[in-house]
């Protein structure tokens, strides 16, 4: 089971910049990523069978509800294409293309759009902060941060005390984040800083310095899937080979939901560890990147904090994690992030990525998770995508 | 293309009564219809390997967004299996079915729970108006009434005028649906009333009275889709036969958009009109069920007002419309509607609905629409079930 059906491949893949976009519109930012990738998938509208379309909190932050998607999408051509919108919190639009796999496979449709746009800037920041907060099941009441932040602070206090995992560790990984992202021209952030600089930060809640958080973000990114027939002729194949999509277990720990989610997408893609060779993961935080990575299999369980230390995740490492910058560095519009790390493998695994080009990229994996229900993120995704001759 | 992979069937089907629940959460509802659905699927919850969860509104009314269906299902028995929101206003979980058929399509799991869950109620009905709004792109503000009363009268009046159709015949369908919601055990109004007391009721826009306008309701519904291995034994089988999802195209009317969508349908399926045994349509208000029972090839366009007047829509007439007693009667919480719809649907198939039941019934078919986006509809769904040997 799973990998049953016609073979899916990444047709073309859009951004816009994250950032902060005040002047621009839910609409304006999907469109912009939209067009995009429909231009490298060498695809009109009218090709497009199915919209599944990703947001997380415009319900709360621009008061558009219900049909977000087909609401952004007037004047794009499109109107008229079945739309789905998907929400599942930061791991919104990776569930929206696990959504979109579904239907290629199944022949629901040649040429599926999967969007993900947010806008989490908001002229009452507090405002903001309980949109975040509705990712959980935690009982809303203004706040001066995202309650997201207490969470991963946990998480790294555990892991330090039991695995010894250092301050200098976590900045490790904000530090060669903030390099990767310089090289993105599409990144939020692109002024490099040294472990120092991070380490000197404000202290967000102990022992997550600001520099170690992602920030508030606007933007949308895009993606077409298509049955290989469909496939632009020039470019190199990008296959959907691997996929997991988990809900937390509530009394379970973060790692573990994770970790069997990478399983089985593993599984699903016929591959281990070993054989990935770039990997985009949900660094929120810090501490977020260093467990990622160890669900992933790149390092033994608390091994993590060394592994970032050792540069074998920097570009010219081993396997180069978060070569796009990763949250930290490029941004973190809630609903566009899960799209963003797959704009990035395709443009890897395509070799189109310039200065932060990871050579010969072949199996990339994304790892997405968002959300907080009891003790454990509320959804984790992990997909594998792998180039093909 | 449409009907590929493998053949989906409905295990169980379940849902609360609608109507108002003020005592009982979004969690509660939602538990009781998926313990129902379980139940009649003779599956523990340890046998779903995904859940497509519908809302529309919790993120306005309940201030829940992003992992709505991880929260509500709680101490569930499902913690741990995949989950995807998804919402598209009133047809928010007939998409969420057609969602998870793709999946037991295309092998990605063998039993998927659909779940559909609204409360509309709220202390501040301004705030309950103002939430149905956010599913059209109309601009929001405190409001008196549902905007799309509004749509719906003028689509009422363009009827009369271009047809001939009577104030008396939309008063028929009220009648007629809640003659039938009398015999529903779950339908919010179980009263008789004539047609003189439909249009004697107090005008919410011209010509619509109140009578001929659904209600607000809380409620849930959730069925579970599986392969045919995973059938009960006992119960007839229901087949998932045909399916349709089409946005709306902003400048044209809705007719055509819920038209177009049947006759896919149909098309997947198949059938013609002339093979549906009974119908379940979106009649948000009267005149919507006139125009989806000339959508769905009942009566030629403009005659459908004389049908309604007929008796051929009512229990015991030709094709029954609504034996569920519909939106008006049964009620109409959100995203609960579209899987009410296809519970009806099973029930009858499976002959299991005593004073209401449709002898002999073979082929169903559900018509489901929503939200409003230009001058359109955004969002259309229509499904066939059929019972097989």
């Amino acid at each position: 089971m799973g990998g049953e059906g016609r073979p899916v491949f990444v047709a073309g893949a859009g951004m816009t910049a994250f950032g902060k976009h005040a002047d621009r519109s839910l609409g304006a930012l999907a469109q912009e990523a939209v067009a995009a990738a429909l231009a490298k998938a060498g695809l009109e509208p009218v090709a497009i069978g199915l919209v599944v379309s990703a947001n997380s909190m415009a319900g709360l932050l621009q008061d558009q509800e219900s049909v977000r998607g087909q609401v952004m999408l007037r004047g794009s051509g499109l109107e008229g294409v079945p739309l789905v919108n998907v929400e599942n919190a930061c791991a919104s639009s990776s569930s929206a293309f696990q959504v979109a796999s579904w239907a290629v496979r199944a022949g629901e449709a040649d040429a599926v759009l999967v969007l993900g746009v947010e806008k989490l800037f908001h002229p009452d920041k507090a405002r903001t902060f309980a949109a975040l907060a509705s990712a959980s099941d935690v009982p809303q009441d203004r706040q001066t941060r995202s309650m997201f932040m207490d969470f991963y602070a946990a998480r790294a206090r555990d892991h330090m005390a039991a695995f010894g995992t250092t301050a200098a560790q976590l900045a490790a990984v904000s530090a060669k984040n903030r390099r990767h992202g310089h090289l993105n021209p599409l990144a939020q952030y692109r002024d490099e800083v040294t472990v120092a600089q991070v380490l000197e930060s404000p202290l967000v809640v102990d022992p997550l310095t600001r520099l170690m958080c992602s920030p508030i973000s606007d933007g949308a990114a895009a993606i077409v899937l298509t049955r290989a027939e469909l496939l632009p002729a020039a470019a190199p194949k990008v296959a959907v080979r691997g996929w997991g999509l988990r809900s937390g277990d509530v009394t379970g720990p973060e790692y573990r939901t994770i970790s069997a989610t990478a399983r089985r997408a593993y599984d699903v893609a016929g591959i281990t560890a070993q054989d990935v060779d770039l990997a985009e993961v949900h660094d929120a935080t810090a501490i977020a990147e260093i467990e990622a990575c160890e669900a992933l299999g790149f390092a033994p369980r608390g091994a993590g904090g060394r592994l970032a230390e050792s540069g074998e995740t920097a570009l010219g490492g081993r396997v180069p994690v978060n070569a796009s910058g990763g949250l930290g560095s490029r941004g973190h519009p809630v609903a566009a992030t899960g799209l963003a790390q797959l704009c990035e493998l395709t443009w890897q695994l395509r070799g189109e990525c310039g200065a932060r080009q990871v050579p010969g990229a072949t199996i990339g994996v994304a790892e997405n998770h968002g959300g907080l229900v009891g003790n454990d993120v509320a959804v984790a995704a992990v997909t594998v995508l792998e180039r093909v001759a």
